[in-house]
């Protein structure tokens, strides 16, 4: 009668995590593992048809285990599906790497390592969440609450003595109560030093009701001038739930960060920007909520990388010894701020991590892409170059870096462009003419009708309208050469890439001899930022073992036409790689890896800031730069050969 | 020509500081100090007067040195005062102990000292200033601010990466400029972690521009569940500045712990106790500037010790299962919080820092009393009553220490009392017999008509009044006993203490049969608390080596006669001192010395709590001692002796 009361009892030891945990006869390994906080993947939720929880018995055995969906092999060596297996015995179960980390993880950085510009990380994010069963209060037991939680850390993970937030004490007898005395335990490391010296030791910011473990995401969030970027990330799968862009609503007070900070000077103009940028961040966090469906509350911290006078404003941080000389910032580091204390409508424990900066012009945004791309890991000659309406530009390798940046002006994200616009849905990111007809063939994102012009689109246009000599080397329409899209418009000539019909907007989408003024002279300001900064370390650019181009351009910035117009550097193609929002990407990773949050800090604190704005190199290299490629045109000689080839002569003929 | 431009420049050296700083020829020997942040007490401000800027030429010399203030022997010694020297030569200059602390602390201590009960410690406040004289920005040095500060602290004075308070970053730019690049930083190292094995680094919490060290104030107050004791302490001179109390106003919504716990289950009732307590708090910090004359600026840290409830109350957590079995405060220990967060109307940097808890009903006031009188410092075993509305209980000593409560009521602090009143101006502190005409003389506090009766006139009153035969052993009026002053009054008979006339209230005072029941009540849980404690641990009352008694009585608690009542054990009586408020010498204390603080969180750690709410041996006890002295007299021999003596018999005559 005893007899089927008993159930036996094993001991099943994960490796390398090296947690041990006594189970009942006939458990199931996955979930036995995921309530002993062990990570196996199981991306189809254990029902034994994705694969992806396999593990190996080192000893000991398990009923089951997915034999019908292993190899002969595999079976041999020991290999078990984790969520078909019931455990018979005692168990030594390792964890491979493969299972430890979702596949989206790897399927992500395998594209990026195939390139160039990969950064070499372990999936180990900042944040993380603890499951406790504690044992009730009782008259014997009578501890404070905060004590049992404490106790119950040091006890099933071995965590001592941490700081926890006041406010986290405050709901704690509510939440140990509310399901029992079973709570999730949210810590974070993100830092309050400016300095990587002192190890960091994390502390507690969220108490949770029940087991909330299999939700825990992220934001990072790209906030540039122009446009404020963002993904959502499921810090438990390692992947990117969703992401979205939409505009900086700052945009209404100024295009750029001077007319920025001027206004911040103006009463209650400091508070407004922040407010402004704000509510695009809320904006695009609505966005994210609703295309993946996760709660709010779930969202558990935000990364921002953004450039110094957009990290200043978003914090409430005056800029305004940014714009005077001796141009100082505030702070080049701060402390993680309460997202609440901001404005952002998140739950009260979410911190918001801003990126460390440089100096007045060079900010989180550069050092996230810089961790991004690996150019800290390498030991390449790198040239990094951030394609913005501020353009930022940094050189050296793992040992040094050196940084600087120049002033682009909004062009590159279709501002200041008659029919610019960001990268998004509609916006032409490709041009070109069919050699035959001389009709232009456009390609948006998307595929959808156009709306308009983004960075990439335009780059592509007057590379493709000056090699076929439609365009003169002054930026000017070639009238000599008839074209029946050529035509004089409100700001002189301009050339109609769609006709209205053709577009969304049901007007004639047109580049003007404006707007290719304001690509030249952004431009000349890049590759003149570029030409000097290395001068001045004397580098020459041909010397660059790698080239890492970052904007939010969408995904075709094509170098060779960005080499044709002049923006960037004649020298072999195969040294470039194109990485995308390289700001958002590092925002991404520090989410996924505490080793990049420490990367970054210490990244901010090897560069050395060159000062461009009253270089007189940088002037000289400015004015000689505004030109198609450029006045010297031994800087460009494949473009200037090309400029003098078929394509161009044929329609001189 | 040039030869009167030069001035000769003088290294000083400053020990046991091992301070070194080149100065010019003549400069002021005690200014160099100050400036360089080597604290020389200086009473008179550095007129020559006080001599208390002492200090002894290791080598070199000064001119003047203020020889006709010195004896022949200091002079030789090589003393000098350091106010009335000017540079000469070289220097190392010893700073003895006695010119780095002001009098006001050593003669504080050096008064207790001659008591059984005193701590020892050394001056070295938790929160302190440093100046800093900041080379400005500049085109070839334009750091942001932030790492200018850090680069100052670190050169300065050797602090390297410590954290910073975001809202010190956002105000930086504008004091760093408001006065040439000259700053003073205010740092604390009140921790955030509810252990003691991490040590505990300093973090930014001010920035001032301008030199303020000269300005630094922190506020001690005992939280009580009746009383809201204050002083105002002067962290550069170790001294208490002002000192108040009020009433707390929690009072209206229930005399003791239990009845403020039901009215923080209303809706809103937390809230609105949160609130009533934090407004007598900012009473009392309007009254203490109101005596200073200091600013409410140069309040820079509160330390605030209090029973559980109160500390919870005042912090705004939820009290419930304190009073709910099995009795779990929601923490023991809470990271300081900022004041402005409770509405404490205090600079935006001022934290406030409550004392470490032991239980539901043993609290930071017990913690902090102990750390006061160096109960955690001796070998003596010790036994430590604190008696108000809730009584605790402690002992042990350095090595070890168990603790208990029990509710007296509010009687000790003037609860529940017709007459009753908390120990100020006006308050009937003390009551005798004339032994020939038998009229009473009454002592009030500052000598003024009475207003009402304190904790420590009630026990002298019922003492004087048992002893004289006009009270029974069980509390009531003798009224076989003539007395002109006996008569029946609302409540039963009562005793005149105070003619109306005689009076500022116009009314007869009185002490009733009501009044004596319920100091009864009080005295007998207080001994039932000492004598089941003990027992507990096997220890007899009379073992111990030094009974510790705090409680906000004023000046006059009268051992002898708290042992007529039964309130106190009957041994001998060198072995009691009485320490007034312990819990608001010990939230002085920790202001003044980090150690304390330490010692704070160590004691809390040690103590061992024993439950009496549900014991039955207490039950017993508390039973027993319902009579004056106790009911059984073998526990009381002096009392019994007196009482069957002259002045008694002399009586009933």
């Amino acid at each position: 009668m005893s007899d089927t009361q008993t159930v036996a009892r094993y001991k099943v030891h994960f490796m390398p995590d090296d947690v041990a945990v006594t189970v009942n006869r006939g458990d199931n390994l996955l979930s036995i593992a995921l309530a002993a906080g062990v990570h196996i993947n199981a991306s189809c939720g254990g029902n034994g048809l994705c694969k992806t929880c396999k593990v190996k018995l080192s000893s000991g055995d398990v009923d089951g285990g997915g034999q019908e969906k292993l190899s002969a092999e595999e079976y041999d060596q020991g290999i078990r599906l984790a969520c078909q297996s019931l455990i018979l015995s005692d168990l030594i179960v390792i964890i491979p790497p493969e299972s430890r980390l979702d596949k989206a993880v790897q399927a992500d950085e395998r594209k990026k390592s195939a390139g160039l510009a990969a950064s070499a990380w372990r999936f180990n994010p900042p944040i993380k969440k603890y499951y406790l069963d504690l044992p009730p209060a009782t008259l014997k037991d009578n501890a404070n609450d905060l004590f049992r939680l404490m106790w119950g850390l040091k006890q099933s993970y071995d965590l001592h003595d941490i700081p926890i937030n006041f406010d986290v004490i405050r709901k704690l007898p509510f939440a140990l109560r509310e399901k029992d005395w079973k709570v999730t335990v949210t810590t974070t490391v993100i830092s309050s030093r400016p300095h990587t010296k002192t190890k960091i030791t994390p502390k507690i910011i969220n108490v949770e009701p029940g087991d909330t473990r299999d939700r825990l995401y992220a934001l990072a969030i790209d906030v540039g001038t122009t446009t404020v970027c963002a993904q959502l990330l499921d810090l438990n799968r390692g992947k990117v739930t969703a992401e979205t862009i939409t505009f900086n609503k700052q945009i209404s007070y100024g295009a750029d960060v001077i007319t920025r900070i001027a206004y911040s000077q103006k009463p209650g103009g400091l508070k407004k920007l922040q407010q402004v940028v704000v509510d695009s961040i809320n904006i695009v966090i609505d966005e994210l909520l609703k295309q993946s469906g996760v709660d709010r509350h779930d969202i558990c911290q935000i990364t921002v990388a953004g450039n110094p006078t957009m990290q200043h404003l978003l914090l409430g941080l005056d800029p305004k010894y940014i714009r005077l000389a001796p141009y100082t910032p505030n702070a080049n580091f701060v402390p993680s701020v309460k997202a609440a204390d901001l404005g952002i409508k998140l739950g009260e424990q979410v911190y918001v991590f801003t990126f460390p900066s440089i100096s007045s012009y060079v900010g989180g945004d550069i050092v996230s892409g810089v961790i991004s791309c690996g150019m800290h890991q390498t030991k390449k000659l790198t040239l990094y170059i951030d394609i913005g309406t501020n353009g930022e530009i940094v050189i050296g390798n793992a040992d040094w870096m050196a940084t600087a940046s120049c002033s682009a002006g909004p062009a590159f994200e279709g501002g200041g462009i008659k029919h610019g616009m960001i990268a998004v849905k509609g916006a032409i990111e490709d041009f070109a003419f069919d050699p035959l007809t001389m009709e232009p063939h456009i390609k948006t994102i998307a595929g959808v009708p156009p709306r308009g012009i983004c960075g990439s689109g335009l780059i592509n246009t007057v590379a493709e309208l000056l090699e076929y000599g439609l365009l003169a080397q002054n930026g000017k329409f070639n009238t000599s050469v008839f074209s029946p899209r050529i035509r004089e418009g409100e700001d002189g000539f301009e050339y109609i890439l769609a006709h209205a019909p053709e577009t969304q907007i049901g007007r004639d989408i047109v580049i003007t001899e404006v707007d290719i003024d304001n690509l030249i002279r952004a431009k000349a300001a890049m590759y003149a930022g570029c030409h000097t900064l290395s001068h001045s370390v004397s580098i020459d650019i041909a010397d660059f073992e790698q080239v890492i181009l970052a904007g939010n351009f969408g995904n075709s910035l094509n170098i060779e036409r960005a080499i044709t117009i002049g923006l960037l550097p004649d020298i072999p193609r195969e040294r470039f790689a194109f990485i995308g929002n390289g700001s958002l990407s590092g925002a991404r990773l520090v989410n996924f890896s505490n080793d990049m949050l420490n990367a970054a800090r210490k990244v901010a604190q090897m560069m050395t800031n060159i000062e461009l704005s009253e270089n007189n190199d940088f002037n000289n290299n400015y004015v000689a730069a505004l030109f198609l490629p450029h006045t010297d045109g031994r800087l460009f000689p494949s473009v200037m050969e090309k400029l003098s080839s078929s394509k161009n002569n044929s329609r001189s003929k």
